[in-house]
C-alpha cells in the first residue's frame, strides 16, 4: 500500500521525518555518567500528528537502556505537544513551540505509576540541521532541581 | 542478534508475547457506531516490561483508525501497571491485577493536552484463552459516566 500523503497540519514537523541514529551522553548527581547509542524514529499516518520511537543502547555490549513511545501534535501558531509512555513507569505531555526546524518544550504533565520514581518536571529542546539531530533533555528528578540529563547528536539514515 | 531471554519479572505477561489481529466494535453516547480492523503487538527486550503498540482501521477502506503505544509494567503479588500514549492528546497510566490469563485495571490517571477533549476515567479487561484475546475497554469522557466503549477478539498471528 502506498504511503498516505502528509496531512497538511503535521507539515510543521516534516523535517523530523525518518530513523536516526547517533551517540548521546548522560549524566545526573545521583548515577554515574555514560555514553550511549541511539536510534529514534518519525513516522507518521496520514493523519495530524507524527508517531514517534526511541530506543538506547549501551555502547560496551549494546544491552538496551532507554526506550521511550509517544506522539507529537503540532497545533496552529506554532505550538506542538508531546504525549510519551515510558518503561520506567512514567507518561509525559510537554508542550512548547516550533521555530523553524527547532522545538522547545516543557512538561505540563509528568505522571508516575505507583512503584515509578519521582520526577517532578522536563524539558525537551530539539534542533535539526539538515541531516542532523541534537536534542537536550533536562529533568528535575529524585529532589535534584531541573538540570540537564542528556545530550545527543543524531545522523538522518538514508 | 538472537533475542534475550525474557526477564524473570516479565513472565507473568509472557501470555501476552506475539502479533494480534481481528476486529473489534466500538459504541458510545455521543458516536455512531463502528467495527474496525486491528493488530495489538506484544514484545519484550529482555528487562522487566513488555512493550505494546496497538493500530486500528476502518473495515470498508482500511484507513487508519486509533492507534496508542506504551509498556506493560508486571509487579509482585499479581499487580501490573500500564503506561501509555495516544495520539489524541492523552496519556494514561492504569494500574490493575493478574490472575492468570486475564487482566482487569483502572486508570490511576488519565492526562489531556491542552488541545485534547476530556476524558475522566478508563477500564480495561484483557482475558486471553490460548491464541484467542479478547477485551473490553470502558471510558467516562465528553461528560458521559464510565461505560463500554471498545470490545474486540483478536487471534494470535502464527
Amino acid at each position: 500500500m502506498a504511503p498516505p500523503p502528509l496531512h497538511p497540519d503535521a507539515v510543521p514537523l516534516e523535517f523530523l521525518l525518518g530513523t536516526w541514529r547517533g551517540e548521546g551522553q548522560g549524566h545526573y548527581p545521583t548515577i554515574a555518567s555514560f555514553g550511549y547509542g541511539e536510534e529514534v524514529r518519525f513516522w507518521h499516518v496520514g493523519k495530524p500528528f507524527l508517531a514517534y520511537t526511541q530506543r538506547s543502547w549501551a555502547l560496551d555490549d549494546g544491552r538496551p537502556l532507554h526506550s521511550e513511545a509517544g506522539y507529537w501534535r503540532p497545533k496552529p501558531d506554532g505550538v506542538v505537544e508531546l504525549v510519551l509512555a515510558l518503561p520506567t513507569g512514567h507518561v509525559e505531555i510537554d508542550e512548547g513551540t516550533i521555530e523553524g526546524t527547532a522545538m522547545t518544550l516543557a512538561s505540563r504533565l509528568v505522571g508516575a505509576s505507583t512503584s515509578a520514581k519521582e520526577v517532578a518536571s522536563v524539558t525537551r529542546q530539539v534542533v535539526v540541521e539538515g541531516d542532523v539531530l541534537r536534542y537536550v533533555f533536562a529533568m528535575a528528578a529524585v529532589g535534584e532541581p531541573l538540570q540537564e540529563h542528556l545530550t545527543a547528536e543524531l545522523h538522518r539514515q538514508p
